[in-house]
């Protein structure tokens, strides 16, 4: 069939909301729009998504359908391709028209622009590294036992010199002691470290790491077997524990959302799930009881550099999303495993190397939760009380990178609320290092023998992109600060809040010690009770910044992790805090120039990002696989409504909860006799 | 029957562990033990409890159970009563020996000290407040329209002078629109409060509240009628939500706990569950896999300084520990309402004016809770995942102090933590406010039509008495700071950590810039592989301090809200940050006495108190209940174990979950005509 009749046939088809998630049917014309284009060309498919739609064409459409008015035409839907051309090595961006079916633009990129890791290329790498002869030389000296081998992860290679232009990977070695597709190599580190180049697929170099404190490094040789601190549950010498319960949530009723494609109604709460392969989960079009919250959310960059400030480890810097992306990393959930109650999920898709769409199935999961109490009080005259639970709506993805796991969670609530909470889990990246000797470093923490975890920080950006009431706002923040002593304050204790609105692009400080509160304002709309514009505030994460040195490189690359604010005026394509190109990037190209154009953000369209993050510095109970650690940013109401929104939500009762009681033993004062023999024994084999 | 006889005849029951609260019986035995220490006397009791046990006596007894010894005696068991004399209007403190069942001492206090708020006083004050002519004249003035009628709640009397010794309540009036058992009065604050002598009970004098935004007061007038902003689901005037689904939780096999009286087994946790009417829910004798981890834990203080700059208001500043007792502000809880699943619920008990029990029903609730992933990892190349869920025990208490609501959980989970949460709820200190006129004022949100909600703080204190394997443990901190530029740090990418020994007692900041994190640890134990001793990291909620002027009676009275850490060497009876009594208090005696000592705090018996808090400004959504607001504090192994605790938890898996997958709507390409008529009316209805 070619691409005219294509057109044809496809034009009765129902066409994607604007902020539909790409179809595999769109990565297939995609890939016959360029076939077309480029003629005989050899290609090689990175990424083939949806180009982020225009948000003035948008804005009408949803409008219209929020207002239920009738639709204007959909904006033009424009698909997102990187490439190669296998002749040349070129790497190339198109942006194709959809409706049209034609190019929009083609063009080569410059030569030291790298795109991100594709699945196709990692597995490749891999493998290369696996055979090749100089690895293979080095395998050799370590003289494993029968049955113990050598695997590996290709890591993006950070950048460490103005003048790189080729595209490089940093392959970190393990040793495999046991067979078990849960093996945990991450436990048994290796001391070399092959560096290959991804374009020519050839060898550059053997890095050695060092084995003890110091930047010494030495000639790979004989491993001294050392057992593998396994995570996997059929791994453990341990017995697992038998005294967990069954807790299974039920609703026989169902769940109290509806689903219509990517479209969600949940008590009040209306919003289009998005999903691209860089982002992974989006949420687009946020409205609560019809009005306007959020135009679009996403967590747009992260970065992770490491402390050890030993060769070849300076130049582990990952950027989750920019040179990976939370979209092909989400893990494919299992009814049951990642969430309890009723769920439902949605797919994303991506294209593999030669342009054949690959669905992502189940990747994020949508399910209710239950969080304890929203709102209680008691009258203490009359022991009445109104209680109201805290029913939730989860947006839950999990990604994979490598050895580890970040699990993001868009959190909604009845009183507006929406949270975002990130979990850190996953394996910590490790190094090895010689530690029987009771040896220690100042940047890292012994996890086992032979094994280190250096000190690292994640650093996350939200950006947050808000319609409070409609689509010009305004972020100020709020400072909490004493009265001065005059004759207004004779007692002294009256204090007060400050405001700073932030007029002009640019950044801010979190401040603990005034209790810096950010708001997002509409200007054009007052409260009737409070007389101030109507606001959201942001609950912020006040955070550790970027620790490394202004000079460095990783500095200059993530200049988006030194503030935790920033604020510009909305520009279509700004969508990622680091730049579009993260992967061995030398500068940045995001927020920080962006906020350099001196906009004027009161009263504008506005775009706020927020950088927060954890300083990581391992625990040992991190290893072999991390308790989760948490972190949690919200958006919330303040001088929104004119009272607490979630009054409407009915009370909590046993009627409905239908909770059971802790059976009581019977027990005389004088002995146990009376207990019965089941409880008896129960409660003696508990107890001791 | 005689004291004495009563002697004999009580020597057989079963004597209460060292940590159980006081039973009934203790109550009336303190009231007999009293009365015949004092006869003839007419006496009135304000409280009856458990003397916290002198620690170097529970150790041995407490070791003993955990290592199954033989146990020796329990350490004495005495009760502390603090009582009037009806005939000198004397307040007295006494210490009674219940084993002996004899005084310890009787003492009298000093007549500027003044006794918390009790349930019977605050009850007498409101009646005689309800029918005093004062009161009623001025309500008189307001020609109040049939039905409408005014009733009051009793304050403590902030310090606002050094020479105070009359026992002082402040009434604030409050206008009842509406007589139903959960009508909001706060809603409708009138501009006049009389203050009481609560031991002459007499009338002190009739304040005068502003009416605008300054200072200026006025005669009370003819009430202006206005709606009152209602909460109960019966008063509102919009309809409940009806597509809130039930959400159940279910556990067949019944919970995980196991429980024997006050002690409690669970994933490896066994602790004490203590009660008392002060702190209300305190914890003892914590230990994970049967090594200690904490002594004792409660939220030692609090207090909520209002901002609110005018007379009478900055007398406002209540310490809802000291001055009133979270253990007698405890709600009874009841299944179904406070917590889902399976409950168990334990009891307290408090003395009433003429010494009878009064027991305190379902005061705490225990349930566990699933909360989301605990760890998962994915093997990418096998995609092979372990996936654990996070279950949690939940220890809860709900305290209504008059308009406010505090929600205390402890939150044990399978990996070793312990976490502290707190949520605020219930309805604002509101102020009669006349904002009709638009007006505002730079200290409080106007919540409703005349009536303003000034800002506050909550500053609340935990202490933490550590058991870190062992009782001598040391408190340090550690700050992330980037390496120096030299030779170790080539690329100056290093980052490393200081450790700060808190050596003598003392106090210290948070600090996000660095990243501090306070650890508790044990010099005598290291972990094998860290070769680190072991320790518990507490992760801290950095928090504004207290915002009144150092010179006002509001910040002397509560210093330990001034400083966010606190650590001291251990001395029984050394239990609370403000000191033993707040009410009416013209400076504190608490931590900020006891760190002066400076006493060695390194390797010794120390105690580690966290100060933090929420500065809040109030929302109009936070009215005219508010949507809670959540702070946490946890205790989490560092270097305690050597691997992840949890590792052994069983797998997530949907044998043991059955989630339910939401169905898939039947739609084809072209049209909508296929869903089936049921889901489809559904879907459009809820789409509406």
């Amino acid at each position: 069939m070619s691409l005219a009749s294509e057109r044809a046939s496809t034009a009765t088809a129902v066409s994607p909301h604007p902020f539909d998630p790409i179809q595999p049917a769109e990565i297939t014309l995609a890939v016959r729009i360029l076939e077309a284009a480029l003629p005989g060309i050899p290609l090689r498919y990175k990424r083939i998504d949806v180009n982020e739609p225009v948000k003035k064409d948008v804005i009408p459409y949803i409008e219209a359908e929020r207002l239920r008015m009738p639709l204007p035409p959909k904006p033009t839907r424009v698909l997102y391709v990187m490439f190669h051309r296998l002749d040349t090595g070129a790497f190339l961006k198109a942006l194709l028209n959809a409706d049209t079916k034609s190019p929009i633009f083609i063009k080569e990129l410059p030569r030291e622009v790298q795109g991100p890791l594709d699945t196709d290329e990692v597995t490749e790498i891999e493998e290369l590294c696996n055979r090749h002869p100089a690895v293979l030389a080095e395998i050799e000296k370590l003289k494993l036992p029968p049955g113990v081998t050598v695997c590996n992860d290709p890591w993006m290679y950070g950048t460490d010199t103005p003048d790189e232009s080729r595209r490089l990977f940093q392959c970190f070695m393990y040793i495999v002691e046991v067979d078990h597709p849960q093996n945990n190599h991450y436990s048994l580190p290796c001391k070399f470290s092959p560096v290959f180049d991804a374009t020519t697929m050839e060898f550059v170099r053997m890095d050695y790491l060092p084995g003890g404190a110091d930047h010494q490094t030495a000639e790979t040789s004989m491993w001294k077997p050392v057992k593998t601190i396994q995570y996997a549950h059929d791994l453990l010498d341990e017995p697992l524990r038998t005294d967990l319960k069954p807790y299974i949530v039920q609703q026989p009723e169902g769940a109290s959302f509806s689903v219509d494609g990517n479209f969600v109604y949940w008590q009040k709460w209306r919003f289009r799930v998005g999903f691209n392969n860089r982002e992974g989960l989006v949420l687009y079009n946020v409205t609560y009881d019809n009005r306007n919250i959020v135009y679009r959310l996403a967590v747009s960059e992260m970065t992770v550099p490491y402390a050890d400030p030993r060769a070849p480890y300076h130049r582990k810097q990952a950027f989750d999303v920019g040179d990976c992306g939370f979209g092909v990393a989400a893990n494919q959930l299992s009814l049951g495993c990642d969430c309890l109650g009723h769920i439902k999920y949605f797919d994303g898709c991506r294209t593999d190397a030669k342009g054949n769409p690959v669905t992502l199935k189940n990747v994020v999961c949508m399910h209710e939760q239950d969080n304890g109490l929203q709102h209680k009080h008691s009258n203490y005259r009359s022991d009445a009380a109104t209680v109201v639970r805290n029913r939730q709506l989860v947006l839950q993805m999990i990604c994979t990178v490598a050895n580890y796991e970040y699990i993001f969670a868009y959190i909604f609530d009845q009183a507006a609320n929406i949270e975002l909470e990130v979990r850190a889990t996953g394996i910590l990246s490790t190094v090895p290092f010689d530690n029987e000797n009771g040896a220690t470093v100042p940047w890292g923490t012994n996890v086992g023998p032979g094994v280190m975890a250096p000190y690292h920080q994640h650093m996350f950006s939200l950006r947050i992109d808000p319609a409070i009431d409609g689509f010009n706002n305004t972020v100020y923040y709020e400072d909490s600060v004493p009265m001065p002593e005059d004759e207004n304050n004779p007692y002294l204790v009256g204090y007060t809040t400050e405001q700073t609105v932030i007029k002009k692009s640019g950044t801010a400080n979190t401040d603990v010690a005034r209790h810096r509160v950010f708001k997002i304002r509409n200007d054009n709309v007052v409260n009737p009770i409070t007389y101030k514009p109507v606001s959201y505030k942001l609950v912020t994460v006040p955070s550790q910044m970027l620790l490394v040195n202004p000079k460095a490189f990783g500095f200059k690359r993530a200049e988006f992790a030194t503030k935790p604010i920033w604020v510009t005026q909305y520009r279509d394509e700004e969508l990622y805090a680091a730049g579009e190109f993260t992967n061995q990037s030398r500068k940045a190209d995001g927020v920080e120039t962006w906020v350099q154009r001196n906009d004027s953000t009161e009263n504008e369209d506005v775009v706020l990002w927020h950088t927060f993050g954890l300083t990581h510095n391992p625990r040992i109970e991190d290893f072999p696989v991390m308790p989760m650690e948490k972190i949690s940013v919200m958006l919330r109401p303040d001088g929104f409504f004119t009272k607490n929104p979630a009054l409407d939500v009915p009370a909590s009762a046993q009627s409905f909860n239908k909770s059971t009681l802790h059976p009581e033993p019977v027990i005389t004062s004088s002995c146990c006799s009376n207990i019965s023999a089941g409880s008896k024994a129960k409660l003696y084999k508990r107890l001791d």
